[in-house]
């Protein structure tokens, strides 16, 4: 399950410089066909709500979740507390390379409970957040 | 009034080594039963959503609240905000000890604006809340 | 395009020694009525809902945003960031002075993208507010 | 066993506003008819000597302790080393809410090594507590 | 009244794309114009000097003071002082917003003990301010 | 009364370039002799014992209490709280001037409920103190 | 010498309830007096300028120093470091007990050089510190 | 080039259940191999020698850095001032996911200047940060 | 001599996995033979409360000190005020590595006075320590 | 221009270990001989108030600005705002090596507008600060 | 084997009254015979460089490590990765007791990961940290 | 000597805006001609390697060190203290303004034992830094 917090629907009219020009629906399109290719399917939503994405979290059917929760990273600890209630594997991917981007951007409570972080790589960061979930879940039922 | 916040929904599925087996069901159905006994009605509602939390504590009816904002306990303000605008009193309740877990959830903004807290008991510190609260009301009215 | 977020609802009825004795609508009124004396339209809106507040910002059609974000103004990222990209004007508003109230009310994530910001003077402030932002726009047409 | 620390002596005569009318003797005498109605003895004593609490902690022959360490909650690492030594079930009660008083009583030590804390309710969380560690005891028991 | 602190002589030469390009004397008649609009009568004054900007407070003879301390917001303790001693009711503005210019900038010792402050929006900002102003002192005598 | 904490019956021994050299039996004959002079008595206790410390404030007949805390000072909160539960005026000594050593020593629990401070002078500290608590006792009665 | 520092001309009519009903005229009197009993002449000065507050102790006369540099206190480094250029023993005296006030009022840069302190008696305080001071340049001369 | 620094030249050996069983060897083949793929090659260091690591920045001839500097991520200021000294694109990566280990490896410095960061997918992450690197660099080319 | 503080009076029977299997008498016996071994006599003893353990230390006639005073040493400033006050070598001993326990343990007020630190080696530390403070009065007398 | 701030109108006279024997009369002298040897003119002014300093360097006509804020350097902000207004380069001398005395002269407003900083050399630092200065005036004009 | 770091190899030369006038081989020989007087056999080195300290851990054949990293001890982070790495015990020796000197020194990164410290006891330290590593060896064997 | 650290053997190709268009030799020959007309030699040296830096320190031959350790500045204490053992004068100098740039190149662990520092002027800097070097050598003889 691919899932992206608030603002994240307007990506490519954002400001391109730190966000590129791709939109939400060609970032999908691509995980998508990633996702085929090594033989998963996905399932892509997005919304500007917390508790939206809280709702989604808890009843997914999927074996694990890429999500970028946007702004929602440095916020909430509501989200990342859905996530363990789970018991899913999390990959966490950012547009843009938070760590050089305001202090406030730097802290990330989904990080405390994600197998990994892939950011600053614009579109191509979803593609390969894919795939290093992919690779994990495999690996776990080696 | 008994309000309940993120992820509570799921308890008694999560982690019981942390929270303990009982359902949500299970405690409400506890404290409706120990308000009974007290001859109080309670009404009990769960929500994901910060907005909806809000909206219900600016509606209700009700001579007080009983409230586990989960993990809105550590990053709102808005929801104590609306606890102070209806002037009910309010307890907090955790079913785990928030002092000694990840050092975020040692803030809690309800407890600048309640009258008290107990937390680290389980299912069976809701019930104390139940009876913490009538205490209250009931010495403001002799 | 007038915002309120969260509480702001039941001001008038709320603590009067510290936001004064006019509820929303008197706000509202008195802000259409100003804006219509600059020829200009405003439409308001109220949520208690963080999303719902970044749906409004992402889909008005408006030259500018008037908003108190009232709580979420201190833990809100999200909204600043959907501010930022509909690339349009914003002032902030507050009823009461940020600056001398709970510390955690002296930051403002808003204010790092506004154009300004009025506090303190309660009904009248949202007034000023609006005329602000308009001769700003009509500075910007110049 | 019930343990009490400095200048809870006083209570009932310090300032009633913040800690109610009920002297020590009074709340003792609720929590040993709170504690025999669920089938238990208590043992209550109080002392303003950090020294003697510890003495106190380590000779007890009790199922468990419910302290309220007063000022040395927040200044005391002895106290819950103390606690720890003896490996009993522990539960910390205060009489006012230590969360909305000044700054240096946030912090407990003893919240790091008890089950849970009861704070804010004045006498009543005493035999609250009483009844959270009875709870917690038969529990273990069964 | 209206008093301009260090460096307020030089706006309008100074970095216009933070002030803008009105000077002082622009300023002072704009809110002179205002304020007769509105029947009141201001005085103006400016002075790099700490102690001079604390002399006149003292020696005012008007209703209430609008105040852009300049840098002396950030490092002064002695004005702010001096403004509780005289008891009037004060109004703080500033031409640039200070939350999002360097952090020292951010702490305003003034706000601690103004009604209000307006901030970010240039030359039209002190004419708000007067209106603030005056309308706070209208409603005292109502 | 004039109480003396830990370590205080060495001086005149203890380091004399920080202390002095007079004795703590000099110290308290002056204070006895001051106090006379000004027909006040004064009973002089010292101890190594914060729970002894705590005991004496608690069952003082006197109508104030001067206290030199020594190191309990910045690290006791049960003996503020003491001196707040008996409710007499109180007022804080200390040989050295606290505010030049340690940073450790620069925080005074004592501070926040004292009617005010003399450090620095010495011995003759102690005997300003006591006229300084006088002067504020007689006033009380005027 | 005996220099008052910013806002000290206007005490007694300043918040009684902090700083007492005596103006300046009434305390620096009482110095001379105090100072006369002890064979000594002082002279005193107050000023709102920090600068002119260097100036005179840059070219006082007298073997000492009382100072209550009001609000300069606590934002003044040039203040300190002109009272060590001019090698003369300093003692600080504050009218209201600075360490129960607001932080930013509890760090004195003065007390880093001064012999002492004497704080929160009012005008009773200038009394004793110039009797310290004196005691202090006595024993020098010894 | 693919840089390793510190201690990464034991991997496999170390920890596995922190790094997984993969020596450095096979993941540099990999990396050779996913490099070759997309039509580059790939030049692969490891030193323990902060020194050494920036002689080899220097002297680089490649198109791209990928660079996981172990400890020196946390420690190294020079590291980074050499990655931009030679002004090529520099990919991130870590094996473990630094964020949810000590604080003191929450800190990069290299984050500062770096396109992005690949960070707790063990030895897939090196080839997914080989993958973003030549992404990245065929996209300037375009 | 050789003082221990709180709670190790129980060592031996406190957690095993931190603390080692011998008790204090078996700790306290091997240093007496390590000290007859270097022609010293010690003396030991162990008390729970600060003000017994300043006692003892104000009049011991030994010609050093060997101190584990537990968890005082975190939060005691009159410990080591006592010891500086004697002018006796102190040598700190801890029997685990407080370095790596919680970071309230991290902090030694007796490491600001004593010649140096033996921590982390259970009982035999207290053996090193016996000789290091012997060494150390050896060479003073040389 | 040479400006001197607070205090260094003593220099020669205060403590010579640190500042050195010059007095600040030689140091100027000892700055327009060097100026002159190198085709320029000087200005050398002194004061201990900020206001002044303020004052000058809005008049000034001179092609940049040598100064030594003395005690100001730490405290206002006021001075290197009045420095940016003016657009002037500007080079910051200090007597003593800021760096490594009080950690409340470690911070420097004036250096975040400054060309560069030259402290500790005493003396002659302010010969070099005019040869600096005059060498970046010179280059800007080739 | 025993590790020195940087500066280690100038001991007897650099300031005496902080390190004692042995030379580093005047310890290694004594470390050599307490070694061989228990039965094991050392190996010493030294090196200013990090990355050579490092090398010599991951190839050390012996059963335990004594290291005094010098300064690297307060800003490595390498180096202790380096000890985990390898699983072998390690103990950490300083000269001086570093507790007590600039704030810089206070932090170990290698006090994380090492069984105790000594520290303070200039060169008989080393000889006690060979026998507390000899012991903990012995044990494990046992 | 002059050293230089890590990195400054690119200067001249590195960022021009910041560190200007001089090359490493170009400085090094201006320092070897500004010493030589002041009668002295030095000798320059460079090294990417924090332990060569110490090695070079240790065996130097000269009477004084001019030191741009470049981004060692900032984290290295090995470099400081080998400075210090050595016991030579040690001036800093920097290209760039460090107060200016992130705040992490704000502190210099090297000003803690250096005369003093020349930073922000560029090439003409070392210049300046040998002339003040030598200045305080000069001084030291007569």
């Amino acid at each position: 399950m691919l899932i992206n917090g608030p603002n994240l629907n307007l990506i490519g009219n954002r400001d391109p410089s730190i966000y590129g020009k791709k939109t939400l629906i060609d970032i999908e399109n691509a995980c998508i066909k990633r996702a085929n290719s090594l033989n998963y399917d996905i399932e892509c939503v997005q919304s500007n709500h917390e508790g939206q994405l809280i709702d989604w979290i808890h009843t997914t059917k999927h074996a694990g979740i890429v999500i970028n929760a946007g702004a929602y990273t440095h916020t909430s600890i509501a989200i990342p507390d859905a996530l363990v209630s789970v018991e899913l594997p999390v990959v966490e991917v950012h547009l843009s390379n938070i760590h050089n981007r305001e202090s406030f951007r730097h802290i990330s409570y989904i990080s405390k409970i994600s197998i990994g972080m892939i950011c600053g790589f614009g579109a191509i960061g979803y593609e390969l957040a894919i795939e290093a979930l992919i690779h994990y879940i495999d690996n776990l039922h080696k």
